[in-house]
């Protein structure tokens, strides 16, 4: 697998004119070799050039975290007293194109350009985000796998086994985080719980706010599958929202709404439509009935390794979707000082159509406790 | 307090020659003014003039998480289809020197270098480190809170409190992380459980080995404090290991003398002394030993806001402590294949003496269970 994809970064590479890429910090690396950089002030880097093999500079002490892949890379560990940028631009050398990975620190990147000053850079993403964009049928499953354990706590949401009247924001999301531990996650990225009038900022940090009968609870969140050493884990993100009591009849007519424009988007996102243009089947159908000034985000991200990654579904991204393609699909309407909601499942593009990979129940769901 | 911290930034900038710094992800822009970014693909970025009003970007649907703070920032939100950098670029103007925050993400950097081509760029870490290095009253009292929350979960596993034998290490690792929440921190940073051999690497991910009879299970952990919104956490980082059941007298012996490089070291710790005089102390003593060769890591690192920022306690680093530095101190012994042991505290430099922040015993437990 990992041998594959390298062979698919070297012609990438050719293709682009890039001498040698670079990586440290981030998805990239666990995506290419396996290995995920710590993200401290001990440089890993991995220098990888377009013909020739690949070094992995790693803090001596973290050398036996290394499960080593002698065929792709040649683990280079650096002692506390050695100066780890010096032995990277030496292993550069003479090279003049060179592609970061897009998190590197920048720190890193001003050392390294100060060594390397007739060197030309470019963030590494536009090489690796259109590799990493295209699914590979085992990544496929355990994008499922990922999305079947959130379902799971999305469901137990809906059927009122997640106590929500009387406890705070903070407490909600805490529950969260225990159970996508608790269903096959190695990490949790986020987990989001707005109610009432905070449902309308759509990165809400939980807090204080103690849930109260009669309002709209939105829950997002999503964690990074636990995988055995030497393989990257793969993210789920869900968001579904619950009325704790009857809902108005305003609130369900637009969630209604919105719970069509989110259906249909999911329909539209098929081999070779234009990524921008699947954002735009869910913002009409909410402008049809008034509720796009409320929809103020994109409609979509790519997941993968990482919570976010290539395809954005967003005005402004005219590529085609492709099968194998990977995102979210989630629209949503944010009303400030009132209320919020948002309906997010992940799907795959293929080629026999589009496969939501949640299958959780789109109605509102009426909970009581 | 924010607004302090700014003038002493600023000052700072001038005697550099710095007319911008700009900062991103990471822990420079909690601790400057109250609000981390979300280390996600939309750009935050704060663009702070030597003089002259800073400027807080920050994407639109993330504008309600700012706990505006209109004396210090003014908060400027960019929708989805604007282009951030390009903003952000037009607010640094004609500026020539620019310091980048440490962590921001390399492609964020190569963009604005190629909007920017006359600036200078340098890591901003060269400005701020040092004076994040120096802690207020109220960042020790934090420091402490953090350090005392962990000592009570140090404490249960040396009363045996925590169950070890027939666990794997990464349910010992979750028990520590679900203990680290609910003593008051907000986040779990790390929770190494390393048992046996594989106390023998000083980041050892733990896995499914199980602890057995008869070894030495080495834990290292903490988290960041929860605060109100718009407020910093600060981190806790502490190191014991025990032993299940009686150990052997060679390892005795040898964790003998790591206690007495650690306590030594501690004492070490006045203002004055070169920070690579710390770590020379403990070093010392273990070389007496013969255990020095075992000793692969630096002797300690700052902390705060962040888990590791300066002063950094390693061969090289010549700066003299001041009064205000917190750091970690901790010694330790790794011998491949067969066992490994650290002991460390968290300390903080004051005019009257060195301060742990940490006071768990330092004695080996044995426990049975």
């Amino acid at each position: 697998m990992f041998s594959q994809r390298l062979e698919r970064v070297r012609t990438a590479m050719g293709v682009a004119g890039v001498d040698v890429l670079m990586l440290s910090v981030g998805s990239d690396l666990p995506w290419l070799v396996g290995y995920e950089a710590m993200p401290l002030e001990r440089l890993t880097m991995l220098v990888l050039p377009v013909d020739g093999r690949a070094e992995l500079f790693v803090p001596a002490l973290e050398v036996p975290r290394v499960l080593e892949r002698p065929e792709i890379f040649r683990v280079r560990g650096w002692t506390e007293t050695e100066d780890p940028v010096a032995m990277v631009a030496e292993s550069v050398g003479a090279a003049e194109s060179i592609a970061m990975g897009d998190h590197t620190w920048s720190r890193f990147l001003i050392q390294l350009q100060d060594r390397l000053p007739r060197a030309r850079w470019q963030p590494a993403g536009s090489i690796l985000g259109p590799l990493r964009a295209v699914k590979d049928a085992r990544e496929v499953e355990r994008l499922q796998a990922a999305a079947s354990g959130v379902d799971r706590i999305a469901r137990a949401l809906q059927n009122g086994e997640i106590p929500l009247i009387g406890r705070t924001e903070a407490e909600v999301s805490a529950d969260l985080g225990r159970r996508i531990l608790e269903v096959g996650h190695g990490k949790v990225n986020f987990a989001i719980v707005a109610a009432g009038e905070n449902a309308a900022s759509p990165h809400h940090h939980p807090g204080d706010r103690v849930i109260e009968p009669g309002e709209v609870v939105l829950c997002d969140f999503g964690g990074t599958t636990a995988e055995p050493q030497g393989e990257p884990g793969y993210c789920s993100d869900i968001t579904r929202c619950v009325y704790t009591g009857e809902p108005p009849a305003e609130f369900v007519e637009q969630y209604s709404v919105l719970a069509d424009a989110q259906r249909q988007a999911v329909e539209a996102a098929k081999p070779g439509i234009a990524a921008e243009e699947v954002d735009r089947v869910a913002r009409d159908v909410l402008a049809a009935a008034g509720l796009d000034q409320w929809f103020i985000h994109r409609l979509g991200h790519g997941i993968g390794v990482d919570a976010h990654e290539d395809p954005y579904l967003v005005s402004g991204n005219h590529r085609p979707l492709e099968a194998g393609n990977a995102f979210s699909i989630e629209p949503g309407f944010y009303i400030p000082g009132k209320w919020g909601a948002r309906i997010e499942d992940i799907v795959v593009c293929t080629d026999v159509g589009p496969r939501p990979l949640n299958t959780v129940d789109h109605a509102l769901a009426v909970v009581e406790g």
